[in-house]
């Protein structure tokens, strides 16, 4: 059986990920996501009105035209995590397959939202929640599993598709993180398990190769978070955070530091709500009872408008904005586009970190600004990443000692970081070792 | 008589530059600038509409009501030079004082123009051109001169005012250009009589006060520019370029190049009209004769829409738009908002360099990337500073030999950058070197 | 009675700090710190055999000389801590001065070695331990108390002097640590209470101000550390980690994290054994039962060849060098200048962060580089710093409402940066607000 | 005829470049150089005593162990310029292959003189000088072209090998510079004609392919330097520049200076003889006649002896050591090493750029420090680069139109950015377009 990698979506850039795995006639798809930063070049498109070849002209999603050079029938379309660069092109390019998607039940139900909201296309693929560690049989040579690993949303997976030449196994996103605050670490077993029986190829993430030792665990942050969040003993004044709204680990650190210090966490956005409010009523989760959540403008509005009546120190308002995303609230906020108000030395905690491009630096820049003017205190960066280090890269290496290594996860300028640590473990570039372009295609057996 | 600087703009912060000078009862405003990233910030903010009061909150205008502490009566407001962060809030603040507005006669001209367009105020206070070497009497005690100088824009002088005490020489913008490519280089001999016969305070700017060496001549970036605009021998393709409008020497040398390459130059835009074409008329300059230059926004669109139909490389347009403005003419083409289309090949030529904040970064980031998606090829920096280095200061302060140096144009941040030299020609620092920030001041006599 | 402040070194570069107090016609010193950059300058400089002159000229100590300038009698030398850059010059300085050298108990030990190491001056001034909250009374006016605080070093204290105009609060260095690893939180109490009393001057550090929210707790870094250090579960190879020797709570936390590995802690190195033999003697710490010390050269030789020896997991080396100084053992077990040899797959842990400068910069890239060559795996950053971040210091200001502020700890260009900050709270340049430079006098009363 | 090209050394790192082409049975291998900062960590390895196998450990020569895996007979050994990190590991490794050694008549005296001072080894290859556009024929279906190109020193060639399926061109390093200060420019004639007759591959530097735009020419560099070295009117101070000893335009142009101000060029260090002193006896340059050079290290300090007793604006001594070099003549004078002293307000011009990496950075930081200490004013990168920016790539791609591109000298992380542009021009990486690590072998046909 001949094997190969097709390199679809995120092979030139940072986003729109998509890799297609051929075994023989049968092919699967790992992700469809989009690119964000093509996306906010135009501010004006609204991408569910957009159709699929504009959205490809852009850059947005995955060119996959290239799909139609390869002969075979398209099994499953699998999804690693529920991220929006993993899984937000699914409503665009789906439906061209009939196939299964499949992803870990908390992903397939963010999935199912993203479709329920798309309005160019009809998309009904079946949508197949699997459980960790159980087995999806794709043929009689092709199998499939969701092994359990951390990053900076729940229930995200490495996919490992078993074909007769040796496991493939797709580590984008992850981080190796022994001491989680949601969910249990890495199955280092199993990993290790899979390493034994023998790897074919690794696709891996490179994200942070480039930085020294080991990615610090969630941990910390919630110790970051708390370390502040506590530090005020009488303080009066108002304190809101801000995070990734996906990041339920962190949202759940944040609310229980709100709730430690007398304050009612209060969970305003429409994305704060799709996916804290999905992540409870799923069972992944449980904020403090005092927890509010609000994701309806309007509500948010009239939310705002009660609680600035109130003494200033009874919430603590969770948003969305960290990046100074134009509409957010805090940018709202800070623009004195809501009801609220920010009064000198209120507190503002970005509990995030940039997100390094130009845009997010001057709207984060504007933001901040217009925050410290009305006498807002700042705190940023109370945060670790959710993606490994050289180090995790290191021992996740040497734990599945795969036959060939593809880095992906970024423009070739950004996998070639990863070039390093492969000499270091003995492979070669070009020989077991490859660097893959949008479109390209690597035998691997 | 004693004799104070009063910082009102400028010092705490990259723009709206005012100072004030006290001599006994007699006080001299020098330079009333606005700052362009403060309104930057309020993109919806029609500055012409807008009331002072509102303007100072933002942060735009200089805040001039500390001038309300000192007793005298303002005899003079002088202007610098043309650029709009000295002389851009005189349509907002002038009429306030009874005194006449004194500049070089392309200064006075572009003030009158400025004055004009505003919508909110009435400025009725006399113009009054005054040319390099002459002496304007203030009173008995007092009078002014405007040294020639060299910086970004024609017509720039270091303002002289003289006084019992010695001459306060306020050098707020200026480069040592020995080789320029429009007017004369500064006036050297000038500059070492008034050091003879004794400065009692220089007040100087400090922008590239710890860059090594020397700023380039402005020599220098037409070579640049003719390098670079010549070496396309027998190309077919399209060739823009955008500079600073006020920046006359500059367009000259890409209009000679165009020219010299068998291309029509095209200046576009307002304010591109605005600048060039006073200058033009006022005989500072004289473009090549196949010149034209359009400022009215329709005329522009019908001038694109009429080229685009003839061979690419029948004129050089030269645009506004080299930080990514929105709105400014290069924004549009990037973003295929005018009948102009970008084509594989095309050069598109930034005869400048960015203005270092982040919103600048992010606008450009976008046009270029715009740009480069078209096919476009970009040529960055062709550029050289107006701001003297570090060894220019060091000649000019030993040149001076003043008695106090006031760091200006700027935060504090960056104004102390200033100390190292001034260490190094033995002043110190709160004794005879001083860093003021707005609304402060300091008594010299 | 007139007080005024002398800034004597450290306003003009990092390090050599030294500050003087007049009150009438008493004064006292605070602090006598050496520059270890300019040190570096001179590779072949002993320190303990060169005259102060020499040293003065060359920016290693401060330029005491304009002590003459000021008329009284020195009555204290007071050190805030143990650090080089704050006591590092006493051997050198101090002998020049009839007066008692007065500091917290272990800042007293540490410069009583000091002082038997120097070889070219005899230093008798009377050493005088002070302990947190005591009072030290040096006339019928002044008096002297060191409030406890936390910093990178154990047993740091924030100076106050109390004066009949109010009392003069000299924060150098501190963080807001309300968890630390030793020791107690800082004495918030006291300095609220001192606050109320009223505050004439502080002088503060400024290292991190332009830092946004909060420096991180030490426990922090102990997580860091921790997470890290017990992350190999069956790990065989080397582990070896470098701290600053001074920073007593990291080396209690590595030591304690290897003896939760099961590896035995080994402290290796002169100024290793100095600071931490000192602090465990005087029973400010204690050190797992398994620790053991060694400085001397050759005993640190001879370890390293029996620990080679045996199993690479038995130990877990804690060393010198993580800046990459020459001759440190890191260093030299880079370059195989020791009996121990790196092996493909040990670990390198730095807990420290660099101390940015080009020379650091260079040396750990050359020492990293060889311990890479030789399979080493390199951890950086296990750290978080010593020195109060922006919303640390807003707290600090908030709570001692001083009616002056003085930023120190580096040259104007460091210093400036708490201008923001000070205006944000109320302040104003040159008037209740300054920025000095060495040999300046700044009467506040 | 099956070819192939082999990545011997620099195409991990910067530095060391050696590469090989097979055709059939035939092999050439292209330049043998050295990597400086390998070198730079061994500060006491004295290269001419040092055995090659000792230095591949070290990274400082290419690991050409690796030929031994191709079956074939080296023909001729190329050097593309007289650069060291091209043509320095000749004397090391040149022996091991009897083949002659091509190069233009300058690069070839240079590695004469390198062969001579070789200590270890004997090298008997026989030298052979081939002027531009002459043929060099290696068997009946190869032969050779040095084809004049620009870069940073003279008599730099791009190699031509002309092989039945068309030619390899190998361009490392070079500048489309139209305006040089010495030589002709690029025979842009010639490159067009291999271009239309049909290039199998092109090996390309890509050292400066992410900078936009072109590379400035020389002249621009001749500029300023001009500009500045003679603006100080009657400055009677020392001036003293350091240039690269092998760029011999560079020299030139100071050397001509000087004399244009009425002072006397003395190039002095063993380096500045041996490149000028051989150009010069080349005819390939001729300094004003009042040049002296003097190299031995006996006659430099007796001659800086000799004119520190004169006046100081008699001589413009022309100086290694910009990068701050240990023991280079600049780097001693700062050291007050050479009987030479530095006066207040002397100048010290760098006609150079840092080479970037964290040693240079250190060295020229302690340079520049002590020189600014002793009243020295410095000016730096008084410089333009010597090799091709993005649009030279692009124009130079677009001439030559090769069927496949090869991006080298330096490591994938650097050689990546060159994919952007080729992606712009048509090329796919893998497929036509190669990234190569050291010991990789490509077949082209």
């Amino acid at each position: 059986m001949d094997i190969e990698v097709l390199a679809v979506g995120g092979y030139n850039e940072f986003g729109r990920n998509m890799t297609a795995v051929r075994c023989g006639k049968e092919i699967v798809i790992i992700d469809m996501g989009i690119r964000l930063d093509s996306l906010m070049m135009h501010p004006d498109i609204e991408m569910e009105n957009t159709h699929s070849l504009d959205l490809i002209e852009m850059g947005v999603i995955p060119d996959d035209t290239v799909m139609n050079q390869i002969e075979g029938t398209v099994k499953a379309i699998v999804l690693s995590h529920g991220h929006l660069d993993h899984l937000g092109a699914v409503p665009k390019l789906a439906h061209r397959y009939n196939a299964p998607i499949i992803g870990t039940p908390y992903t397939i139900e963010l999935v199912r939202q993203q479709i329920e909201g798309e309005k160019k296309f009809g998309v009904n693929n079946k949508l197949y929640p699997l459980k960790y560690s159980q087995r999806y049989t794709i043929s009689n040579t092709l199998s499939l599993e969701l092994v359990r690993t951390q990053h900076s949303i729940i229930d995200t997976a490495t996919v490992v598709l078993y074909t007769p030449k040796g496991a493939i196994v797709y580590a984008l996103d992850f981080k190796l993180d022994r001491n989680p605050v949601l969910g249990e670490p890495p199955d280092f077993a199993k990993f290790r398990k899979i390493g034994k029986e023998g790897v074919l190829c690794l696709i891996t993430e490179s994200t942070n190769v480039n930085k020294k030792g080991r990615c610090p665990s969630e941990q910390l942050a919630k110790n970051m978070v708390r370390d502040v969040m506590t530090s005020y003993e009488d303080d009066k004044n108002a304190l809101i955070v801000s995070t990734f709204a996906s990041h339920i680990a962190r949202v759940k650190t944040i609310a229980e530091c709100a709730h430690e210090i007398g304050r009612k966490p209060l969970l305003l956005g429409r994305s704060m709500e799709r996916y804290c409010s999905t992540a409870e009523q799923m069972k992944y989760v449980r904020f403090p009872d005092t927890t509010s959540i609000f994701g309806n403008r309007r509500v948010v509005e009239r939310t705002l408008r009660r609680i600035i009546k109130g003494p200033r120190d009874e919430y603590v308002p969770i948003v969305t904005g960290h990046q100074g995303e134009p509409g957010s609230i805090l940018t709202r906020m800070a623009q004195k586009d809501t009801p609220y108000r920010i009064e000198k030395g209120d507190k503002i905690m970005i509990s995030a970190q940039l997100i390094p491009n130009d845009m997010n630096r001057a709207q984060r820049y504007r933001m901040f600004t217009m925050l410290s003017q009305q006498g807002g205190r700042i705190f940023d960066e109370l945060h670790v990443s959710g993606h490994a280090y050289c180090e995790d890269h290191y021992e996740f290496l040497n734990m599945l000692n795969p036959q060939f290594v593809i880095a992906a996860h970024g423009g070739v300028n950004l996998t070639s970081e990863y070039l390093n640590l492969a000499t270091d473990c003995g492979y070669t570039l070009n020989k077991d070792f490859f660097l893959m372009a949008n479109g390209q295609r690597q035998k691997l057996a």
